[in-house]
């Protein structure tokens, strides 16, 4: 599928957005989808802690401040 | 905006997946702003770690490898 990653919830062109942020100028392909499955599992491991932190609060809405705090956990 | 997030390149529906794949089932809007924050400023810092890792290598494009052995690094 052209422009979209096929493993992964990030878009190819968004992920490609970030890496030259980082200095890059020319990225091969496997560069950007490797980029993309860190990217996600990074945030699917906070949003998992983040959600513990809300059930914690008894509260049924996943807050900012519950990514945040997990966030600074595993800094 | 609607459904784009104002300060980072993801985009809002991605991140809202992510963390629905974490296992929230109602996320606040600052929720899915702040996870998006996050996940970008991990990517660059992933890919400006890489960067170093291809330019050591003497190489002008960035491979999946340097991506690679930069979360390696930082795990």
């Amino acid at each position: 599928m052209k422009g979209e990653s096929i493993m992964t919830e990030l878009s190819q062109a968004a992920v490609e957005r970030i890496i030259k942020k980082g200095g890059a100028e020319r990225i091969s392909a496997d560069a950007t989808e490797t980029l993309a499955i860190l990217m996600e599992e990074y945030g699917i491991f906070l949003a998992k802690e983040a959600k513990k932190m809300s059930d914690h609060a008894g509260r049924k809405t996943l807050r900012g401040s519950d990514i945040q705090i997990a966030a600074e956990i595993f800094k």
